[in-house]
């Protein structure tokens, strides 16, 4: 689908400082790797702190950094003031999450004015080594102004 | 709907113990407050190592206890030799994720042998206070025996 | 979750009209048989012209009923000059959808000024005899204002 | 990701049977355009008597076109002998769906023994013009054997 150009040229700062915000991106070890424009990519290593009861990374985890990938990846189409809120999410998991490094990739596929919709994928991989999709998620989410939430 | 009887009479301990082995519920401070036949429910504070940009509990931490009560709610009702893995869920946020607490409940709405569907609700409250919804699941899950998972 | 009184006193009327608009219902065979507030319900039989390949009624038929009991039962608690346009919806097939009559009801969870989300469930049953569930939809809706769309 | 290849030699012939067997598709006007190896295009004019009451076709009805495709895709890399049921899906509207002319397409994204998921997209043209998205879904089926259920 075409995407509109971003609203605010500040887009990729405006999406680092608010990544930078995230208390849980701390929490699981995430990195921002890329904020583009409609697109956004996050990394992280698996840890046993994050694991469900087979040592697989918890698929909740990997919802939250598909979610975060997908959230930013809309933010950075909306404008200045803008905040972006989760209205929903659904995921696949395609593989057990053994890791040792996983790469959660957003993309807009509608950007609306109000209503965006994201598809997350993620991947798994040896460092180094070939990545192989482990999930996939498609997410809405809502451009939120005038309700006096930080970005 | 109808569902069977669990096919393990020691489901609750079963339940307990795969709990305890989830790193990740440490991680997040929850606790398995209820195990019952096709019902299980979590609670947790919230923590600012878990939030989002603006401060509340991040969708994908919701989405992670839920999916945990989800699981073990059908994984009650499985054989004792059986694992539980998660094939897909879908969540919609109803409300700011603002606490401080939370009450996660799972309920088994189908029971199959291979594939079982699981309804959680996410409910936040002051301690003492009412509880206002703020989370909806739905849960697909998927019997698994004869792969070496252990439970 | 409590839900807000509806905006428009004649919402019951403005739900049955729009119903009958709805070439597709027609096509269905389906029939309206409640328009409550935050709660509709739509019947309909099973037909060979709507069937899959096994001649159970097709899967995409039981959400396109569904979809419409979600989308009145948020529609009857919008102002009066409102549309509504469903974002997205997710459906769980619990059983075959073997008929003869089925009864599909929306119940809304959250009714929020642009954003609703509804949950619907499908039952089928012999005439008189009893019913067992075999669907289960969350649908996420919009109020439309300002837009020139009828209702 | 890769995909398995196609485990029936004569997996085209099967899908075209299995299609033409859904009396929902004549009900539709919808043509089964290609039935390649995980990928299914099935094509349809708009009908006003499949339409909402906007006179957009009914966001049950995109549903249905989309879920047969996704279905078909997945059934075209499963044993001559298994039937496919759909588990789940999940949709999301990009546009009123105003036709007059729809494309729906599905691919595998994961074929596993039992389970697969699918990935479809829906587009709308006028004849002979660009074609622009107007749905996303992601569907969970099932491959199915020894259950008395034909193709």
């Amino acid at each position: 689908m075409n995407l509109p150009p971003p609203a605010d040229p500040g887009f990729r700062q405006r999406v680092h400082d608010s990544f930078a915000r995230q208390g849980v991106m701390h929490t699981l070890g995430a990195t921002l790797e890329t904020a583009d424009a409609g697109r956004v990519v996050i990394v992280m290593p698996h840890k046993p702190e994050l694991a469900q009861q087979h040592g697989f990374l918890h698929a909740g985890i990997v919802a939250t950094a598909l979610d975060s990938a997908c959230g930013y990846a809309a933010f950075s189409l909306m404008p200045a003031d803008a905040a972006v809120l989760t209205i929903e999410f659904k995921i696949n998991l395609l593989a057990p999450a053994r890791g040792p490094w996983f790469r959660f990739e957003g993309v807009v596929l509608k950007a609306g004015r109000t209503i965006s919709v994201v598809e997350g994928k993620a991947w798994q991989h040896e460092a180094g080594g070939p990545q192989t999709p482990c999930a996939s998620m498609t997410a809405t989410v809502m451009t939120v102004q005038g309700r006096g939430l930080t970005h």
